[in-house]
């Protein structure tokens, strides 16, 4: 049994208990019952994740942002080239990019990993270099990438899970960067969910009709050339994914078993969800969906695994920026347990 | 001319060359065009606001709470007493209620004012006492207050948004507290939109199917009795308005002729809205859609306004709750056009 799988085994449900003591306690609260909508679900999800009542306001939050090319581009599925990949990483270690100025706002800290980036990266201090191999094969052609190398990636991500939360840090947001990634996402969320591929694909970051049809193509034909199994997540990863989506599952694993909430960003961390839940079942636990975006592939997955999207503002840009967006939400869904009074407490 | 008409008529239009001046900046960000959404057309308006771009990050929110009680009240359209309205001021001001925890959150100040509360409110040094009558009057028997009662309670707004500003404030945020207000809402929404009643009245905090019914009827009556004149802001409210409406109302065209985005709560916010866009047309350029809410009148006043609102969670609460949420995504749009890196800077 792999390391992984025991990282998997490891995860334990939230605690019911917890949740149901924090639904009682909203409803002490001086305000009419359910009239905060979906912070009241999501505090008592994050007292489900601590295992008490009320639970602690996440303060420390990190996105991490986990890098890497994809083999499929050769097909003419984005109007990007591969090397945006290198240049956006060289501009998140500069502090330039939307996710900068999005974590600065909230005060998260950005981690960026090298986990399978095509392109030589110059030297530097912040960046964590893991890379798995130097992106993915052509999926169209044969499997992305070895159930080995699926392996390692996904221990990358739990390495750098672990280390965030040996740190200090109580919040995870998933982050991504990789040219072409939206199509490695969606031929995922069309294997795990069942669903054609034309249903789950959008434009990702901007192609046109024609492209858009390629993308589909593509996806349909990884699909047909390597019949991954849905029940086995290693070999869809292995057949259609992307070693940031095999991290992101890793890191997802890996902070659900830390009983840290997990933001999920956009459609490449919600194909890694999928991953990560085929997985461990409990780990859809501990994730929030960050964002509802406008990728078609992210309302699929996303009801799949039984979320609601928290940011709703047509975002497509990826990064783990619509992540990040949603901390404010998980800290005042949490504070309104802790400093909200209740009517008894008002004279109400 | 009364002094709020001279007011109303000092409100310029926002930039329309700063607003372009953003939309060109916008493109030349490391990030695909558009992949922002929202937040791109909200930065892009922050910029015409300050008639400059990139426009300044607000750093100094508040959000002010004016309250008023309603003479319709008695027609049974609420399930909570109105002794409620005083005893949530004191919560207000004793930091314990749902607005406070988000004003924390966000760094926000609340300012707490009784424009029209029908009871006896205890003497507290954090609160403005700026009452012009002890409620309303029962809408469905004459008019809920008269024009010169509309017009003190619309400068009481104009002040404390005068104050805000002069004290560093450079975002306002508005709140409202009210048993019986989503009612006076609902008939303002109608009167302004024209629009039958039963398609903009909601539950408010939670009435029942046949107190729903008590509500639309009572809108109906009151706008029969009273007749009030679309195009006539002091008509509509003296008729079927609140003086927390009327305060509203103020606030909104003070905050913009000041100069600063005013971010709007719910229903009871998009309904003063209205009222201060009839007087002042230009005062919508100003104007950020804090939330939607699940009041159906919200939708249709903001589509009246060509606002979209920006937190989608299903609030319900009022007491400028969503407002206050929106408040980081306010400074998110600003900041990408201060510190988001060109593709020419990031070398893309």
């Amino acid at each position: 049994m792999s390391k992984w799988q025991e990282l998997a085994d490891s995860i334990e449900p939230a605690s019911q208990e917890a949740r149901i003591a924090a639904q009682g306690w909203q409803a002490q609260l001086t305000k009419p019952e359910g009239s905060l909508g979906v912070l009241e679900s999501l505090g008592e999800q994050l007292a489900g994740i601590a295992g008490y009542c009320p639970p602690p306001v996440p303060s420390f939050p990190a996105v991490c942002i986990f890098a890497g090319d994809h083999g499929v581009h050769a097909q003419g599925v984005t109007p990007w080239p591969q090397e945006v990949t290198a240049a956006m990483i060289a501009n998140f270690l500069d502090d330039g990019a939307v996710v900068n100025t999005f974590a600065d706002q909230v005060g998260a800290e950005v981690v960026v990993v090298d986990v399978g980036v095509a392109t030589e990266l110059p030297a530097h201090d912040a960046l964590v270099s893991r890379r798995v191999r130097s992106g993915t094969a052509d999926f169209t052609q044969g499997p992305a990438m070895g159930p080995e190398e699926v392996s390692a990636a996904i221990q990358v991500g739990a390495d750098v899970a672990a280390q965030q939360f040996n740190e200090g840090v109580d919040c995870l947001v998933t982050g991504d960067m990789g040219i072409g990634n939206t199509t490695a996402s969606a031929a995922m969320i069309s294997v795990f969910t069942l669903t054609q591929p034309e249903l789950v694909t959008g434009r990702g970051t901007g192609v046109d009709d024609e492209g858009l049809k390629r993308k589909i193509r593509a996806i349909q034909t990884g699909i047909a050339v390597n019949h991954p199994d849905p029940r086995d997540a290693i070999s869809v990863l292995s057949a259609v994914g992307g070693l940031e989506h095999a991290a992101l599952a890793g890191f997802i694993l890996q902070g659900a078993a830390c009983g840290v909430p997990v933001i999920l960003d956009g459609v490449i961390s919600a194909a890694a969800a999928l991953a990560a839940a085929t997985l461990a079942p409990n780990v859809v636990d501990y994730l929030v969906a960050g964002h509802c975006g406008v990728e078609p592939g992210i309302k699929v997955a996303l009801e799949h695994l039984g979320l609601r999207g928290l940011v709703d503002l047509d975002l497509r840009l990826g990064e783990g920026s619509g992540g990040v967006l949603a901390v404010p939400y998980v800290q005042a869904a949490a504070r309104v347990l802790r400093d909200v009074f209740t009517l008894d407490k008002a004279g109400i």
